[in-house]
């Protein structure tokens, strides 16, 4: 289960769960495209986490552009992915001196099931200017805050396999998790430190995870359905410091069956490090 | 000049400046091929607007989709796109029953210059269920905005060319059009009631360009420079009513070279129409 994120043993970058699962293969003799085995760890019901997914596509990505970061990715979510082999097919579209911008497209059996669009750039070349007016929002500490773990039984959050959560280390603000005793608190928000289990530090590529990791908005409107993301786009903005991140959720237009979920994504020098939103659809439970 | 949002002699959806200017014509024998000629009459210095340009290719999407709107669509602006003749290329990735997804390239002179990806649907067949919790921002009345005419002279809002401002209908609340006699809020936000200055009414195409068409909220942060699209993406959320639109920006992060802009579109029955982000690059004068 989920280790405290001051606990002992801490995975490395590059040598974690999260890095062992969203692995890329080169193909040999065939460039640009790389093999994957999706892990049947990053799942919630059955479904492949987006966020996960979105990772790996960014890994393949980053293997084929000049420069390592995504400064802004959006995948468009074409089906559900399932664990097993993936490949994956990059294009560079453009290469410049300080951003170069790529697609790539995941397929299983042949059916595509995510195609993603990013412009990469280099965090750590960028200015040191921060004039930002955002400030991170509230948020008890973290010991004060709840494990997917600590719900009544009965209340598990999310019915079936939730895989994911015991590779995460997400505590919720109870302000934000009153749907998990049937008390959703109506505003649309979720609110969380969020760490991985095995204590590996965040990157530009789990910060990809963090954003939509976290329960749907959804439940804390009062809706129990499926919520597929139609479509993500994440803006990294800074690489983040060590350290639990904090990511909070914001949904405002729930209407026509669907939602945007608004993330932003703190580091633990109070910097936002990414900002991105998701197009949802909401399914009648 | 720019007429009154109740000015007489109405231009209709699909004949108008706005739909002649984003024509798209077939290329015979190569099927999702289109030609297209950009309009000087949509730039701002040199450079052709950024939502004329998205708004072209959503029409080349929406003539090889099944779907006839943008749900979601992202556009990467790889290099200045310049008055005269386009191509654009379209691939279907996939098609549902519900929604489809595609991608368009628009090159000039054999360079990229933009590459989208969206998700159509069907605005009207979405169900009637309207449980935003987003109100409309606050506003003075049209009539006490002030036009980008209105600046005195030595503060016109942008240097240079300006011909897109002949053909659109843009009031700015003077809480945030400061900038123009160099008195800048600070606080990044630009508001405005938009229309289009051929008075035709709004649909899904002109709200692509709603969200790209107002000065940079750059302007009101005290920033003189140009601030670049690096990545535009608009969420369609509903049809507009006729009558105009209201647009409101807001920067938060502002760091390290880049900002966010973050618009929303209310039409004249208050419903949220469509929320859009963009990452752009702050250039320094």
């Amino acid at each position: 289960m989920a280790q405290t994120v001051a606990g002992a043993g801490r995975a490395a970058i590059g040598d974690s769960e999260f890095d062992r699962d969203t692995a890329i293969t080169p193909r040999p003799g065939e460039p640009g495209a790389f093999d994957a085995e999706l892990s049947a760890g990053w799942t919630i019901i059955s479904a492949v986490n987006g966020g996960y997914l979105l990772a790996t596509a960014a890994r393949a990505l980053g293997a084929v552009l000049p420069h390592p970061d995504p400064f802004t990715i959006t995948a468009h979510y074409l089906t559900p992915s399932t664990p097993g082999p993936a490949e994956l097919r990059t294009e560079v579209v453009r290469t410049g001196r300080t951003m170069s911008t790529g697609q790539v497209s995941l397929r299983q059996d042949g059916t595509e099931r995510l195609r993603a669009t990013a412009t990469y750039g280099d965090l750590t070349a960028l200015p040191d200017d921060v004039r930002t007016s955002a400030r991170p929002f509230a948020i008890p500490p973290y010991a004060a805050c709840v494990g997917t773990d600590d719900a009544p039984e009965g209340h598990r959050p999310i019915p079936g396999s939730t895989a994911i959560a015991d590779r995460l280390d997400i505590r919720l603000d109870p302000a934000t998790a009153g749907w998990a005793v049937g008390a959703p608190s109506g505003r649309g928000e979720m609110r969380a430190w969020f760490g991985l289990a095995d204590g590996r530090d965040h990157d530009p590529l789990s910060v990809l995870l963090a954003v939509d990791a976290l329960p749907p908005t959804a439940f804390d409107l009062g809706l129990t359905g499926w919520v597929p993301t139609v479509e993500l786009t994440v803006h990294l903005r800074a690489r983040p410091v060590p350290g639990p991140l904090r990511v909070g959720i914001t949904t405002r237009n729930l209407a026509g069956g669907f939602l945007e979920e608004d993330a932003e994504v703190w580091d633990s020098s109070d910097r936002l490090v990414a900002q991105s939103r998701q197009l949802a659809r909401v399914l009648v439970a």
